[in-house]
């Protein structure tokens, strides 16, 4: 067997998404809910749980799941797609939008798994660089559309890492100057407030993407596709019949049954965003940027190579982005609870004296 | 947007896999296990799985997982990586090959779904019909092997929806043939108490797939994939990194733990495979073939398009398979429990008369 013959080359020529296998007592590097499901709650999912049929296959499509998420984004259900996570999404729009002599675009930074993804799927890549205030630059995207016309374009809504929405009204000149799609990932979109859904309306080349994952249910992958039928009918083509497994239907269905329960943790988190920002902007050396995610981007005037070590000393593991140029000492915490965030902040302080 | 330019080609001039939403109380369609998880154990494993934090992603790579199976395989845990069903390590494998003036190569009839992913992915697809006997042409796929150098060859093993394994030695012919990725899929290995596993040891192009989804477990999406350390490597580039939810880790764990009490589940099904054979050979006009599997395949003098629909009015789902050439007028039953195969046989008797 030749492998380098038989593996594509955009495969063998990358290192694929690298994990971080640490473990810490203070989680905050993944951008998940810090509140677990309320003990009570917990007890009636896996009741509802405890009636599945585990030796039978999940309902193909998840269609039950699909209606009721329809009903609650306020689309039609032949706007919806279920994905094994919003990853099988961007995987599924990968795989089936034309990937020869076509390009993906994304800005950078952003979510890494649109280029994995997208180099995987044979699309060739090309990354703009957000202006200096992290806002998508209109002139240099407009540019690359006309003359790249790339079938997909990724826009993190707000942006991971750096934790801002872009310009709506940028957005909405791109996607409607691209003939290709335009993906505007929302799954920051519950500590932001906002939403492009209603773009929905106007423009049949827009995908909004959503997901559990930041709200309460990462362990269950459970991520929404929303757009024009007749792109879900294509897509929904790739989708694997039976993607969604039984409990995470069953969870999809209670999240929505029980939603004031973790919406009331989403405002809680944004409350804490909020102390936590302030917090860190009295910390000399450290330039936190504000945010309308679940997490805070901030620079530092120091080696953070160094500091992401000495703080997985003290038990705490939030995201190093040290790279070349505009990630250049750069770090992303996610908000975690009270304790969590000030035990944080307190071994922050203790590293940076 | 001109979906006709946007998507593959490949997608849209294809339907996708059309899953049966008919919903009968006997169900012998999907080759699932007819037996659910013993009550004392199902209260186990759910109050295992609440130990779980929903709010935060599985383990990535499913690596305790991957390291218990390897044993249980007695492989390297190098050489295994764990999908969302066979399904997505089938889509994993057909991404990660090289598709441009490429093949991937399936005997026919076989499970479908090995020729829709390979088409989503980009893969021009060679069919090899079977001989009478539903065995592997080796002549035919001898020559085209070394015709067309498929990147990939898929053997199902035994035989979806045929039932039978095929003859060893050609098997081995054509790996030791190939210079492509041989695929043996084990789905139901179980029932055939046979296995290619050791000839991994001799060929590093060949693959085996596992899964659990036919001994019980098929709710919770779990499929292995066995081959060599250095593709495995290439494959795991593209696996999507948190693919395996955490409450099907906790039950692939289970299974091993409990893993006699599922085994003797597998043994019963065998025993009442052969009483159901039995009972199918005496029914005029039914022509049904020796089994490896959990299903048997028949072939009718009647309209099956006509038995399926009666059937269905009695309350029986099984699969249709009617089709032009090999397919003409055949149909796979599931294995039931004993009063579903009663209910079967008594409902195609009645619809015979």
């Amino acid at each position: 067997m030749d492998i380098n013959t038989l593996i594509r080359k955009e495969v063998l020529e990358q290192e694929g998404y690298r994990a971080d296998f640490t473990s810490c007592h203070v989680k905050l590097d993944a951008n998940e809910n810090p509140f677990t499901v309320p003990p009570f709650l917990k007890e009636n999912l896996f009741e509802e749980m405890k009636k599945v049929s585990l030796n039978r296959y999940p309902e193909p499509g998840a269609l039950l799941i699909r209606k009721r998420f329809a009903e609650h984004y306020g689309v039609d259900e032949d706007m919806i797609m279920i994905g094994n996570g919003s990853d099988e999404l961007i995987q599924i729009l990968c795989s089936a939008l034309v990937n020869s002599s076509s390009f993906v675009m994304v800005p950078v930074p952003t979510f890494v798994m649109y280029r994995i993804i997208a180099l995987n799927t044979g699309h060739a890549v090309d990354e703009v660089p957000l202006d200096a205030s992290f806002d998508l630059d209109q002139g240099t995207m407009l540019e690359r559309v006309s003359a790249k016309a790339p079938v997909l374009i990724f826009l993190s809504y707000p942006n991971s890492p750096t934790g801002n929405c872009f310009n709506e009204g940028i957005v909405e000149a791109i996607i409607e100057a691209s003939t290709g799609i335009v993906v505007v990932d929302e799954a920051y979109g519950s500590f932001s407030g906002k939403t492009l859904l209603p773009l929905l309306k106007k423009y049949d080349n827009l995908v909004i993407l959503k997901t559990l994952s930041k709200v309460g249910l990462a362990a269950m992958r459970i991520g929404f596709l929303i757009g024009s039928p007749s792109l879900v009918h294509e897509l929904d083509k790739v989708r694997l019949p039976y993607n969604i497994n039984t409990l995470s239907q069953v969870a999809a269905g209670f999240y929505l049954n029980h939603i004031n329960t973790f919406l009331s943790q989403t405002t809680e988190v944004i409350v804490r965003r909020e102390r936590l920002l302030k917090a860190l902007r009295k910390i000399e050396g450290i330039h936190p940027y504000p945010s309308d995610a679940n997490f805070i981007f901030f620079s530092c005037d120091f080696d953070t190579d160094r500091v992401y070590r000495s703080l997985i000393q003290e038990g705490i593991l939030i995201k190093n982005l040290n790279g070349p140029g505009i990630l250049k000492n750069c770090m992303r915490v996610t908000v975690g609870n009270h304790e969590e965030n000030e035990e944080f902040l307190k071994a922050l302080r203790k590293i940076l004296i």
